[in-house]
């Protein structure tokens, strides 16, 4: 009856709690970089400011996209996550395989995060492939357990 | 064994529903102003309705942009929501708070699309800084009883 | 407490999955087809393989925002499908039904994949309306089961 008792649930529960504040982090990161160069989306955000919107809008700001794509990147990845990892650790797998598998997925997102932030290559490749690499092993492993 | 016979996941399940109501109703009203308006993304649509694509494409139509950053918006608060709610409900918490909490999150979602289509600030900010506050309670709860 | 001892949930966990294979589906041909065409979104990305970035940017590739746009897509549809779709299935539904609606979602989002990398319309809005008349079903059906 408590799922949370089960310990794969639990450790779960755990590192995709860890990704959502990952997640939440790169949001206040935009909001504040908006902030900080006054680049909003819509009027009513520049008026809110009591500043006027550009003129001549010259292509969207750049540290701000990058921050918009490291999430949707995130939004691609993480959150089908929630879905195959909790089906995953629902299907009885052993412990450990279970941690190796979340930490190893979780850690390859924060440090996609990091490597696209910082513009570095080919370590971010090298992370979301990391990433991709686990969540695929956890969705072969859950597919297995329901067939 | 009955996960929706436990009162605060009962309670989450009705929230997080009421909340894809709202999302797909964002859907709808998107598809309602494309068709209105003629304005979409392929060239297989403009056929479809027997419409030449526009050759001067001057930008975006800024309503359909508008609802389109709404539902974006949703993406990236709603359904981490799913998963912070759901663990948050798990863990037995005192069924006022959860009450209050899933509730707070919802309707400040609400409110944030509302404010978001109406163009009105700063009340969309405030919804959206609101909903934040609830999401990280749940967060904060969440990581609480798992650790 | 196995929760995938249920046979609806077991269900709705096969054909999740399933969907997400689809997802990453699209995700690894718009990563191959951004290799093919060496077309980025950061000049790290050119300096990475040792080519420049193109200096007139005449737009974005055609192709790969089909692909990024059907992935949208998905993720508008398939994510919210997580949470409705697993309420549901916990919600004691009749098993025939339950089947009916999943395999009817899922198949339904497979064929808008498709239409929509070839182009197809109006298939592509048909199997559209009909993932959103599953989706909206068994939303209907699960509100029900929690008032």
């Amino acid at each position: 009856m408590d799922l949370l008792a089960q310990p794969a649930v639990r450790v779960f529960a755990f590192w995709y709690l860890l990704l959502v504040v990952k997640m939440l982090m790169l949001i206040f990161r935009t909001s504040a970089a908006r902030m900080k160069t006054s680049t909003f989306a819509t009027p009513e955000d520049y008026a809110a400011i009591g500043v006027a919107p550009p003129v001549d809008q010259s292509g969207p700001d750049e540290r701000i996209e990058r921050l918009r794509r490291a999430l949707q990147n995130d939004l691609e990845n993480i959150l089908p996550f929630f879905g195959v990892g909790l089906i995953y650790a629902l299907s009885g797998p052993s412990l450990g395989m279970a941690r190796f598998l979340f930490a190893g997925f979780a850690i390859a997102r924060i440090v996609h995060t990091v490597t696209y932030l910082r513009g570095m290559q080919p370590h971010r490749s090298i992370a979301f492939i990391a990433g991709m690499v686990f969540l695929c092993w956890m969705l072969v492993l859950a597919l297995w357990s329901v067939l």
